[in-house]
């Protein structure tokens, strides 16, 4: 019985809510595609400590696919993150009042690690499912980053994870009334996007053509 | 018994859906607090003619509270129109072709007219029940600032009409999401936000001081 | 000998300077066209105090073309407003303190007034020299559509004020490089734009036909 | 005597110019801080072609730094790039038809390289001069990326190279003239902004902390 791991994380940034956390814990427990059990954490937004608890989920979890979930308040739909990049560089503080600039997450680690979720074909199944997505060439460089730099760094030596990968959200809807201009996604539809992301995941033996690149 | 009058529009600029009528069809006989019986029509896009068929509708339905619904694609919020000015500017044309540019809707006609909606209150209240919202300082120089116009051109001598404007709402999902980069609403959120609205224009005999201003 | 007034305003909004007084201060005494005498004034950021400045120099100036001109910290371009609208709805205090929320500005004064300077003309002349420009089809809720409507409604009984209107211009790239994410434009083309649309102003005896609206 | 390399691109993508060499032609035979000298070339816009140019200037010319710029169309400010990843995603067609959809740029190369350059010092000196600008986490996946890429993988075996990177820069006024909606810098400007670039990269021997991440 294979095994997926998910995970959200704890409100941030003045929320008391986090996108993340409330759609991944909808997972509990669930069946994939009937046959892979996902299993579900939450990751505190703090630079360290969260990658600290991710590798011990990923230590006691034999998953084959793993996909961490972030908050991208201000973006306006799913946006697969294509790569990781090796450097913390927070504007604001984390949960713990840390605030790296320009570190290493894994000293002497590589530059960077791509995604090996099937980005461009969980971007045409969204939008085949009237879901708005995209790929996103850049995951930030705060928490969210840190944490899927962490999560590659751990998979590139663990081939037992077949796949791995990060996905920043939207706003909920009533996040968005407390922030006006940005823009908001309904808890159903991540639940949707969620749940199509992880079946394209399995499914998916190798990833589609599809072009979702940026002239800059 | 107390008449709602409540239009959407057909689709338009290649669209084969428009938000506006799949919202506002779901209203067809509705009671809205108990009271008030909604009445619902679909616009043509198209200038001239929108207005002709609205003013039939408002000869015919002895409606106190008329709202016009439009979908604004790109918008990230339910945007409740403050001002509606007399001009057309068409950037591209219209469903019958029509194209005017810097014509009069009204000839001799006042350059504007207010909304006689309790806008802040509307936002206010849509805000306080978890939906986006915002006031708009601008509904265009297209069909929908089209109808809003020529809706309060015939409110203004119609004095059983006791309230009326415009609301702009977003793409839907399915919309957006053939055009990346475009935010979207769910439409039960839609439904949930226009029953808001109506109720809030129902039971607010005046409206209330909020700054939802712009400084350009 | 014709005259022409021209406007800017002090800073607000804790800037320290304000691009509309830069580029305005450059024009004292200059001819247009050679045969146009080119005042200047600057105006308090004040609600009230702003108009009743603007009268008095209106009453004192016999100037045929009015042109105010202000910060639209944020825009890109050379935006040159439509429609001056009869509320005050201030998202900050001014720089006195206030901060009107929706109150008119002159009371039983029709609810807008259009610019009657050739807009798109301006719009051509300024693109057709390489300087980007756009029809703007909302002056916002404060000061500078304050000063705006007030300049019109002054313009409406007094024709020998034969054009007037409002420009917004982005911010100086001083200021934007202490907004990041913020566009600006440099002083000099400001200075060529403004000379461009008084020039088009007294040369341009009726406005072109150019598509310049917006959808929503 | 040191030398510098600076290198521009080709017109792309319909336009008839392209900023970055209108900049870089500026400084042919330049000398920085009096010490170093400047030489420049045109890049095409071409996958594959623009990186066999850029060896063969980096053979024949030993240059300590060498900065890539590019247009970035739409984007505000001086935006120093970060990190260049070793994937082409094109949106577009190039200049010469070809439209890679993730292919990699070198087989089996890193997934990325960092900047060399003090962005950091870059971005502050930049903006105490006046000049928006800031530091962006992605170069996007076009023909700007590809050369960024290329560069830093010649410089990561070529010592002599002390210090390489990648700058974009905004559309040209008369270009956003055209690009209704889109920010623009004069060329002026993009000449003080590249001349401090390079001077700071001569004289800053080790980046500063400065906080410039993105949250996402």
């Amino acid at each position: 019985m294979p095994h997926i791991l998910l995970t959200g994380f704890e409100p941030f940034n003045n929320e008391t809510t986090n996108p993340a956390w409330e759609v991944v814990k909808l997972f509990e427990g669930k069946k994939i595609l009937q046959t892979h059990t996902v299993h579900i954490a939450q990751l505190p937004c703090e630079f360290g400590a969260a990658n600290t608890m991710l590798a011990d989920l990923l230590t006691r979890i034999p998953a084959e696919i793993v996909v961490c979930v972030g908050q991208a308040g201000g973006r306006v739909d799913i946006s697969v993150e294509r790569v990781a990049i090796n450097i913390d560089d927070a504007r604001i503080p984390d949960n713990a009042g840390a605030q790296p600039i320009d570190q290493s997450i894994i000293e002497d680690g590589p530059a960077a690690y791509f995604s090996t979720l099937p980005i461009k074909a969980i971007v045409k199944n969204l939008r085949d499912n009237g879901i708005p997505a995209s790929v996103s060439q850049t995951a930030g460089t705060y928490v969210c980053n840190h944490v899927f730099y962490g999560l590659m760094h751990y998979a590139n030596t663990h081939p037992h994870i077949l796949r791995a990968g990060f996905v920043h959200i939207p706003y909920l809807p009533e996040q968005a009334a407390a922030h006006p201009g940005a823009a908001s996604m309904a808890l159903e539809q991540m639940e949707n996007a969620l749940r199509c992301l992880l079946e394209t995941s399995i499914s998916q033996a190798k990833d589609i053509k599809l072009g979702a690149g940026a002239t800059h």
